[in-house]
């Protein structure tokens, strides 16, 4: 399979996707939009093998509608809608994939399967992106479109304001703990080393929320969001994240964080704290917001406040309040 | 370094350029921008360690100015302005460039260095990105928006249309070809294999141009471009993908495609084919374009012409036709 072979397949896949904002697609030097009629929003997102996904437990598959969603995630936490997106490849010449019989063009015809369930899911068009060889392992990244007439930015959280999230936290990186012990690749074998004896109806939804989590917009259904940001590397370093752009401090209780029964009863079976998947796991793609307004909404949860300053706190269920670290997964180069 | 620190640092350097087109920058979940007046552009390029750069021979400040460049090329090519940046940075934890006596951190700044020389040189604002970790080698990657009234397509070229191309061909390849023969790098050290005898003269600009390309626009100095694509893999290739978006043909020149006295002394002494250079060699950055109206510009040269069907042929000096074949750069992967 060259370059040219694979853009053919790209374009036979995802060129012929219809709208009339799009006056060129895949196959030139740029792709050309009619411009959006709100704001334009524009982020991007990278997954690098052995980091944001391993190939021992996820399938590519899963790994390109994760790709999708992760972006998805950042436009809903704007308020926006998801338009376009434009995809850089980087596969190695060789993929070490023998436990899963894959060859190179298997593995591209499952990851594209993927991307393009998540395309169809949150009505994205692939108009454009990059390929390359890779001198050592995938690398993967998109950029993401959106539009919105009325953008919600970290920075809007004012003193008063009520803080909420969406779902459940701490499920992803629960279910990627479990992944964890249950399989690890040994030179391309897949090796059950542990039998973590969880049962099956608490593990299936965490490996879910793990592999293929399915972010939801709040902006249509919320009036008056003030401050959002979405819960990738967690709760505490997200919120931290928002009130340092908005220039205020925040209180928030220990049990009102919404803990799913799953992560709860996993928790106990692995000896693990379930507060700490929820405060510092990463990867959940729920979203935390401030409004002045109380909200009863199903499946969206109070659990603090914004306040002056630039402290952060959780009380416990005893009303012991202390300080809550930013703590969360953080990138880190070289020595200190 | 973490993560934050890094973010500060991108902040400090590039958060700060003003443009009322920005509604918000660097340090959200995404940027939001004003949409163009014009058509919107999109386009992305990768660059990546051993494969689009080689540490032994290209500065950090070379890889930052020509992640640029590589993206404005693509903008120019639709005859578009560029217009906003959005960067991906996977950096290894530990870089291994014990030859350059550099950290990670001073990698970074020098990398800086040449993006920032290169959004000056272009008029182009980074408004955000992608930071992570990489288990192997450096990965770049930058999306890049534009805006143009009349985007041009690869698709337009018209039977009887001339074909033009700015600058000379073959400069970067052969000034690659001049670098791999002069340095190597052996376990981190960087030794003169060696000394190619070519006079300094003639080497200097074909370094200059392998390591920091500066693409030039041509839509503000010639009216009625009916397509146009820029020189990145190989004149063959670029002119074959034309031609194959435009369902046509076209017959070039050997005489008339543009090649620098330099490529052709440095070809004599390193005992290469000039030609071979210009035709395939790839990296050139400049734009190839059609038109029906006869261009006098300097530095741009007419080089053959596009008609019916689908073949490529070039007419060497003695009048002898031969078909052009699509030889460039194609990535590859596994086996056919």
């Amino acid at each position: 399979m060259d370059e040219l072979e694979l853009i053919e397949e790209i374009r036979r896949r995802f060129g012929t996707e219809a709208s009339d904002r799009i006056k060129k697609g895949i196959g030139d030097d740029a792709a050309v939009l009619l411009p959006s009629r709100g704001l334009l929003l524009l982020t991007t997102d990278i997954m690098v093998e052995n980091l944001h996904f391993d190939l021992s437990f996820m399938s590519p598959r899963d790994i390109g509608f994760k790709l999708v969603a992760r972006n998805v995630s950042d436009i809903f936490a704007m308020a926006g809608e998801p338009e376009f997106m434009l995809l850089d490849l980087c596969l190695p010449q060789q993929l070490l994939l023998s436990h899963q019989k894959r060859t190179v063009h298997e593995f591209v015809e499952a990851l594209f399967d993927g991307i393009e369930e998540g395309l169809k899911r949150y009505s994205v068009i692939l108009i454009g992106g990059d390929l390359s060889t890779s001198p050592g392992k995938i690398y993967l990244s998109a950029t993401l479109t959106g539009s919105s007439e009325r953008p919600v930015f970290r920075s809007g959280a004012r003193p008063g304001d009520l803080i909420y999230v969406t779902g459940t936290l701490g499920d992803s990186s629960c279910g990627l703990e479990i992944l964890k012990r249950t399989i690890t690749s040994r030179g391309g074998e897949v090796t059950v080393v542990k039998d973590t004896e969880i049962p099956s109806e608490i593990k299936k939804p965490l490996l879910k929320k793990a592999l293929s989590p399915e972010p939801e917009p709040v902006h249509k259904k919320i009036n008056k969001i003030n401050a959002m940001i979405d819960i990738s590397d967690g709760l505490a370093i997200d919120l931290w994240r928002l009130c340092r752009e908005s220039a205020v401090g925040a209180v928030i209780y220990q049990d009102k964080i919404p803990i799913s029964k799953e992560v709860r009863e996993a928790s106990r079976l692995l000896g693990l704290d379930p507060l700490s998947f929820a405060l510092s796991g990463g990867e959940d793609y729920e979203l935390l917001f401030t409004t002045e307004n109380r909200v009863k909404e199903e499946g969206i949860t109070e659990i603090g406040f914004i306040k002056e300053g630039d402290n952060l706190s959780i009380i416990d269920g005893s009303g012991i309040e202390r300080p809550l670290k930013p703590e969360g997964y953080i990138h880190r180069w070289g020595q200190k």
